[in-house]
């Protein structure tokens, strides 16, 4: 991977004087994380495409996505966006479209390469020429916009517009049309939402409710800027990652905006790689009914509770298996982390305490180090201010390794335990780790992922521009 | 520094098949920012010493510093603590000192190479005996404690006390005595305070009050696990960063904790190098009352709030000094940021803020990088929640360089200009540089100090027990 980028001009600088050279940890491949699944996996009713129109330099490089929902029953769509501050035009704008169509789009629309945020009026604009002519795509298109929009990359720049629209027109009938839904055309859509992901990420898996079987597919992006805390539409907004989840069962757009709002802080909520919240994370779900008649009902929480609830859980692990993509991805990452917080007072304690030591640049450090540095652990730990005072003699750390063997206690009741430091040694070098933490104030637990700090972090992200 | 420590032996293993060499940026020789002080700089009245007592290993490191105040006037002491739920044992036995003694204690004892945190009663045990070996050196000794202890480094392992007290008791007179008031006695403390630092951190100055002449000199220590948020010894606690800070000036004790509780918040609470908060951080300042006569009064905020102002605004500045040094030796940095957030509604936001983005991995990955990447300050600006909401049509953002050139506008009204890449790129390269915010929402304001995130931070912490 280094070869594939060459040494940044700025450290060549120095070399006249005063360079070292080190010897770097090699990243592990993530191919495996990518294999082919069978036509029949994928949702129905959805036809999707991914193509290079030119938003990034290198023509092999996908860099737009369009998804369009076929389904003739009507599709409901909700999505969680990011809370930041500085929302990017495509998340101002897709709100505003689930806003006045109550919950109901059928298209998707993505590029990759350039973020349309702190963009201005010119991104709004943008943004919304993206969504109407991808409306036009659609079958029967209605005169509210149906179109919701995600973009990914840099910052600070606007878009080549004329690019992504030619891109986008590309796919009307009478056109140079590749949308289609093989397993090809869904690995098309998933690798035009890459920036420095190194593989593509697309999952799907079927479900049962009532006896029926329903499918599940989804796509998501994101390798750095990634501590998402995102919230539904109508909160107060904050996250770039990027996903987007299909399914061709039915269900109320309320009832699948709850289910969301559940899954996603169980799932993109509690992941981290460098601790950096987006302008432009976005989660979106489409409904389209196809598995389903047109007489039945949507699945709602108030009319079929129990069909809710299998709905709920399902997408919630579906959802942390597509969260955990992006750590395996992590920029530069050597490792993948599970981070457990028992005992805590409340879900918030849990969740804070998992998050802190989940960004701790020295406990990512050592993990990359492989140095069983449990000590770090604790400081992260004890860091925050939680709902209840900490009580240093009840809390509890071990390592658990998940090759099956015996977990390793640390610290016992707030005493350090004589660790073998060999033992310890053994379970830090695997690629999987868990590390538990048990707060005995409490009842409510919580679960982070996250990876380590490498030397590959810091050169990816000194050098992203240039 | 790096052939000095050579390839961590973890890079080593994957030598054979998969190693790749980069180049490295060297980091800046900070050896220029010590230099000698003539004698008559110091605070009179004090004695101390830096001696090898066996913590570390090479026994050219310096790791036990004693400082004792032979003033016949009262010393006042005051002190901020870690806000971490796990305070070491130091920390716990130095409030208690403190606290018994109603703000006096004229000794201070300080080990570097072992943190003393996570040990359990041992821990207790060790520290207590630290301060009553260093009791008996004390002119006059009294009955109950009047030292103040200090231990920073590794977490989670007991102190080798044997050698310690050993230490500490070849301070007597009748021992091998080496207690002095030098520069080289101060200095030699100074290295005695020294972790991963790479030079040791001592300063002095002198200031007037209602016409007299007193004298401020201090030492600290901190290169990593630098975040501190620290209190009065009575607040809730939380901080590796230690300190010392010793006056000849004679002030009332609750008078020199409220002086330093408002200093700390500008200067060491106002630092970031990796974001992680120490179980150790502690700044304690002893004023000696040394400079003045038997029956003059000490300096009271009620009795004479003049000279109280005066005090306060010498002592923050000066902290701000010895805070900013330990951002300068920042463990691999190559870079000093000061990051100034003007227009809050309130200090807390802007001190936030400013926080937030001193330490996202992604700002700091960019400044190493000398990469102008604006778009994630702003990120990182909007990504935590104010008193009031931010309104991005608002926001500021420039560069200020440090040689007096003009500064660069990268953001007006949430709009961004049209940035000149040459010159962003001609600011950043610059060892210091300033990034301004100005949320444009009141009139708090608060400055921050951070430095970037290099490989060599990477190195140093994956390999630091070893």
């Amino acid at each position: 991977m280094f070869s594939a980028r060459g040494v940044p001009a700025v450290w060549k600088r120095f070399s006249s004087s005063s360079t070292t050279t080190i010897v770097t940890k090699a990243i592990p491949s993530k191919t495996h994380l990518h294999a082919p699944l069978p036509d029949s996996a994928f949702p129905k009713g959805y036809v999707l495409t991914g193509l290079h129109c030119g938003v990034k330099k290198k023509p092999e490089l996908l860099d737009l996505a369009v998804i369009l929902s076929t389904s003739s029953r009507p599709t409901s769509a909700a999505a969680c966006f990011t809370r930041n501050a500085f929302k990017a035009a495509p998340v101002v704008v897709s709100q505003e479209v689930l806003q006045r169509n109550g919950g109901r789009a059928r298209a998707v629309v993505v590029n990759s390469g350039c973020a349309n945020a702190v963009t201005g009026k010119q991104g709004m604009e943008d943004a919304w020429a993206m969504v109407r002519a991808t409306d036009t795509l659609l079958p029967d298109p209605q005169s509210a916009s149906e179109t919701l929009v995600m973009s990914t990359g840099v910052i600070g720049q606007t878009l080549p517009i004329a690019k992504i629209l030619e891109g986008i027109r590309a796919q009307v009938p009478s056109g140079a049309r590749t949308l289609g839904s093989t397993f090809q055309a869904w690995e098309r859509a998933a690798r035009a939402f890459m920036t420095t992901d190194t593989f593509p990420k697309l999952r799907a898996r079927t479900f049962e409710i009532n006896g029926k079987t329903y499918r599940l597919a989804g796509m998501d992006k994101g390798a750095g800027m990634i501590h998402p805390d995102m919230g539904p539409p109508s909160g107060q907004l904050h996250a770039t990652l990027l996903g987007c989840i299909l399914t061709d069962a039915a269900i109320s757009p309320r009832s699948l905006q709850s289910a969301l709002t559940y899954a996603v802080d169980r799932s993109f909520n509690s992941i981290s790689v460098d601790g950096d919240m987006s302008t432009n994370d976005t989660i979106i779900v489409l409904a389209n009914g196809a598995a389903t008649t047109a007489g039945e009902p949507e699945i709602d929480e108030e009319r079929d509770p129990q069909a809710y609830e299998t709905f709920k859980q399902e997408l919630t692990s579906f959802a942390a298996d597509l969260a955990q993509l992006v750590v395996r991805d992590g920029e530069g990452a050597t490792k993948f982390v599970t981070v457990t917080v028992d005992g805590a007072p409340t879900y918030k304690d849990a969740h804070a305490v998992a998050s802190r030591i989940s960004t701790s640049a020295l406990v990512k450090t050592a993990l990359f180090g492989e140095d069983a540095n449990w000590g770090r652990i604790l400081a992260a730990t004890g860091s925050i201010p939680l709902s209840q005072p900490l009580e240093p003699s009840r809390v509890n750390v071990s390592f658990i390794p998940t090759d099956g063997t015996a977990p390793l206690p640390l610290l016992v009741n707030g005493e350090p335990e004589k660790v073998d430091e060999a033992r310890a040694k053994e379970i830090i070098t695997q690629e999987d780790l868990e590390i538990k933490v048990e707060l005995g104030l409490g009842s409510e637990s919580a679960k982070y992922w996250t990876c380590d700090f490498s030397y590959e972090y810091v050169r990816i992200n000194g050098d992203y521009r240039t």
